[in-house]
């Protein structure tokens, strides 16, 4: 099988199991124990905090582990707009359903949510922002890339626009963090949200980075654990494996990003120039170096991941967290994309252990399956096929 | 080591990690997803669910997987309470932090809650339940067995109690479930907290059985997982071991409750014959079989823990949430205890690896360090050690 849906999940690197099985028998220790098992987890916890600040350049106790990136949008969220009722919070029309449902809960409490459109690439207009941000503002979340198409947005320039404003900001950084450098204090954002399994670590998993001085209301309450901030017995060996899939990342860095983008720009190249009536969405130059994105027209896209699935090749029309529920691509509508291109899209994202020939594999099959599902489509005489 | 903090967490059972592990690398795809990876992880979660359906008398799909006991009581506070304004809310006060910290953040919005006193074995009063029910009440929550004492309340009988009157009752079963035989048709509770690593299984996850019929409002908002009650990617590998967990704690119930419950009394009669001015806690029959929790007084409990440590066995003076920041037990205090008493606590919880050399052990070294301890103790004097 080919697996080319890596921004849905990604396989546990081996040396990140490694570490994480003493975890699970000899160090099962309840961390908020007083005695020797308790101490090694403590330990333990504590040397993965350190590696995950240090792949984004916090401070390792600005790191709070939950459970994973929906986990952390959501503390992210209730966390600031708890203390700031009847203030307004402002976000884009594109981020993932763990910004959006929380959204329309905080309107169905009364808040008021602003939600940034974006240009056809998926961008959004700082200018819109500019105006958009009052004294009224308690909160920007922008995501720092996206799921579906991979565009990247400026947050450097939408940080500092918050600022001036006196503004908090917060960042799904989910799919960007191990993909692109991401530094949290050059960029300049408040809160951030990162996810393990995205990074070749274990699911179950992830973080909110809250800058030292950044005021949250704790989201899920009982013992105290995480400082007060995320109640629950820590899940330590999915924490070691985070904080061993953070270091490989941050050691490989600059290395996975060429080979990704490598193997992506190879697959970009082959499908614009090999098949027709195809366009590549997202932005031209700001994305992540892992994501491609498609429209093979009069094609249903739902359908073509069948088709690759029988010719074990695994992709994605868009979110893994959507497809299931058949519903129009939001992030698409959001682009302008007419029903017709949001139908026809498919999302293809590299990982580490991808190869050429299977990119090349890739591109035959997907000529041959594109055809036959265009020899039988209702557009067949509109574009002729 | 003799590790005897089985209520703070256990370590994994091999059986359980061996059914992970294909789950982290092979099988690691996201549930959302629909290529074949996807659908793997989809069936591997169903039969989970099906296991820990089995194991507490429930159906599938009444059961919501979660990252943990916390998170399953936060989940069914707020999803009760938030669709119920105005409303009242009764819990006892020897519940877990994981449920009073959501009681004080219901206090603050609002709500009224009402804390059952227990008499000095930990037991709620049933006459005192019945009269603070009332059409106000939305919500019951008591704690099927205390985490400290291990008391076990007669839910039977409360749910009884709430169903005359119409109101929805929860149980925090989180050290009841594999200890002792629950069936959630015969207790009749609405919502149901469950935990992993209490049981042989990893920790990070968990689960609330919610009744079908029992409408609750979701608390993690975001992609729609598990039927749009629980969203983010589903923690599959735990799922897998939870279910396993689940799976060998039902074949092996009645087998370990009795194998617990002789340790345990052998412990108990030990203790409590060859130690003097020592009493032993918490209901003397309705109880954990695997609970014992002494007083000796004179002592700190934290001295003698530390010393317990030195001395290679692992113990815990109460709740393992607690004890970092050493506040006196709140459930010893509910139960009248003096401060001197609660001082002196001790909770030793045996699990299914212990052995009897080990409580014997056990006990020699109790009987040292006691000694050593008062030696040296301000009540020295009083009691005439």
């Amino acid at each position: 099988m080919i697996y080319l849906d890596h921004a849905a999940s990604t396989p546990i690197a081996d040396s990140v199991l490694e570490e994480m099985l003493p975890y699970f028998k000899e160090n099962f220790g309840n961390p908020s124990s007083i005695h020797r098992y308790g101490r090694i987890a403590t330990k333990a916890i504590d040397s993965a905090r350190k590696r995950i600040a240090e792949l984004i350049n916090s401070n390792p106790n600005e790191i709070l582990f939950t459970s994973g990136g929906t986990e952390s949008n959501n503390t992210a969220l209730h966390g600031i707009m708890s203390q700031n009722k009847g203030k307004q919070f402002i976000t884009s029309s594109i981020e993932h359903d763990a910004i959006l449902e929380p959204c329309k809960k905080l309107e169905s409490l009364g808040f008021d949510v602003i939600y940034l459109s974006v240009d056809s690439a998926g961008m959004i207009d700082l200018a819109k922002l500019e105006s958009a941000v009052s004294e009224k503002t308690a909160l920007v979340s922008v995501m720092l890339a996206n799921n579906e198409v991979g565009t990247i947005q400026p947050i450097k320039e939408i940080a500092q626009i918050c600022k001036k404003h006196n503004v908090l900001l917060h960042t799904d950084a989910v799919q960007a963090v191990g993909k692109i450098p991401v530094n949290v204090k050059d960029l300049g954002v408040d809160l951030m949200s990162i996810s393990s399994h995205k990074i070749n670590g274990p699911k179950g998993i992830g973080a909110l980075y809250v800058r030292r001085g950044v005021n949250l209301d704790p989201f899920i309450l009982g013992g105290g654990q995480e400082n007060g901030m995320r109640s629950g017995t820590e899940s330590v060996a999915n924490i070691v494996g985070f904080g061993k899939a953070c270091q490989i990342a941050r050691e490989n860095l600059q290395n996975n990003h060429n080979n990704l983008q490598d193997l992506r720009d190879h697959l970009i190249q082959r499908v614009s120039s090999e098949l027709s009536h195809v366009s590549v969405n997202g932005h031209p130059q700001m994305r992540l170096p892992n994501n491609a994105h498609f429209t093979f027209l009069g094609v249903n896209g739902e359908d073509l991941i069948i088709k690759l699935d029988e010719h074990e090749i695994a992709a994605s029309t868009g979110s893994a967290c959507s497809v299931k529920t058949q519903k129009a691509s939001h992030v698409l509508m959001a682009m302008g994309f007419a029903h017709e291109k949001i139908t026809g899209s498919l999302r293809l994202t590299v990982g580490i252990s991808n190869t050429k020939s299977e990119i090349d594999q890739t591109v035959d099959v997907l000529k041959q399956v594109v055809a036959e599902l265009r020899a039988v489509s209702p557009f067949k005489a509109k574009y002729g096929f």
